[in-house]
């Protein structure tokens, strides 16, 4: 088995890099941590390019790795890969698949227009999966979803069902060709979403934290809707937002 | 105006011991940071100590706050005293409460059994909030709720509902005895939320991030609920639960 003792290692520089969307792009590749993530990676059938232990690492029976992909890392190294402050002392190495394609578009999606926090993306994408959504369609703007804070947030929900990159405007007219409903999420100028009945199929807009929806999208919507206030709060949470209509709106 | 500049000021180095818990209870004061939170305390009519402010500082209008209770600190002591990246550079000491009391048993109840993440504690109270909640009231064990990052997640909430501390056991009878429904999350023996007509008052248990509502708490419910999982996600996390639990009882 291989092993790596030094942060100074090349490969565990390179490693780091993964950090950063610029350093995912330009390698093709991305990091996951933790037994987990690392299970969940395994199972949706990512390539997977190296697994990296620390000595210390007991392998739970469920998960199964080949020793050939495995590298053993000190401590230190696992440390300065880790971005979570107790590092469980396992992650992988993987390389970011080609983008899923949308073969025909029926079902339910959620669009996400220029999230900034990845723990409500992550969020969302779990969220979307709970509820059995078909795919999430992320906009232009919006955090890297392979932003380890995402895949975290994720729960591993990120590999269970599609989120795609694209343009919204262009999706939220195919949705509607293909008779598809497309609801946006505003303030003004929208309906209670309890006056919408349920729907076997929909698309549902969650928008930047501070800002909401574009209003360009909100015009090319079937309907917008929001969720009444009761109390003094503001706002809710985008992503408890989406978790609420989500649920509310598959029925 | 009194100005403080040295991080190693006297002042500072208590109110830096206001970022834990035994540092605001045995001072009985805490610490809020940002424009919004500012403003939020003083429209709570919370006892301001001291408002601190960096020279850059421009008050909205909103907000107006007294003279003598400003302090002006440098941008070194506002960064020790923050723990958001870029501070905004306003931040207030302030007395805590004395703990609300509740007079008569009606409305509509959020328990939260141990929860650890402060950011999923403040962001079920801003819920509970928008939700037209009458109070929260936290169990043994959970994470503090004037934790800076519970009070940030809050959004200013923690100032506009009653979060009251108690054995839940306690609560849970005398809801019970004030015939208001109390509901628990569970796995196991328990049945859709969708089976649940929505309820005028209500009582709901949302459990810790790992292990759910403890068992003697669900064996003392009028009913345990779960929330189905479409997908092939786990779980959901316990605050969008909690906004799709609340917002679906409520009606």
């Amino acid at each position: 088995m291989k092993r790596i003792d030094s942060v100074k290692n090349d490969h565990v520089k390179r490693w780091k890099k993964l950090h950063t969307r610029k350093g995912r792009e330009t390698s093709g590749r991305f990091l996951v941590e933790g037994y987990h993530l690392v299970e969940e990676a395994i199972k949706a059938e990512m390539v997977v390019e190296y697994i990296l232990m620390t000595e210390a690492i007991v392998l739970p029976s469920t998960l199964s790795v080949q020793n050939q992909d495995v590298i053993l890392v000190s401590e230190q190294v696992m440390k300065e890969l880790s971005e979570t402050e107790s590092p469980q002392g396992i992650a992988a190495v993987c390389i970011i698949p080609s983008p899923p394609t949308v073969k025909s578009l029926e079902g339910r999606y959620l669009l996400l227009d220029r999230i900034q926090d990845p723990g409500n993306l992550g969020t969302m994408i779990r969220t979307a999966d709970a509820a059995g959504m078909t795919g999430v369609v992320l906009g232009e703007g919006s955090v890297d979803v392979l932003n380890s804070k995402v895949i975290r947030a994720s729960q591993g929900s990120i590999f269970h069902l599609p989120v795609v990159k694209g343009p919204l405007e262009i999706w939220i007219e195919a949705l509607k060709k293909a008779s598809i409903p497309v609801f946006g999420t505003a303030l003004e100028g929208a309906s209670s979403y309890s006056a919408i009945q349920p729907q076997a199929q929909f698309a549902l807009i969650m928008g930047n934290e501070g800002e909401g929806v574009a209003k360009s999208l909100l015009e090319i919507t079937d309907q917008n809707i929001y969720i009444p206030i009761h109390g003094h709060a503001e706002s809710l949470n985008v992503a408890v937002a989406a978790g609420i209509l989500l649920y509310y709106l598959r029925g």
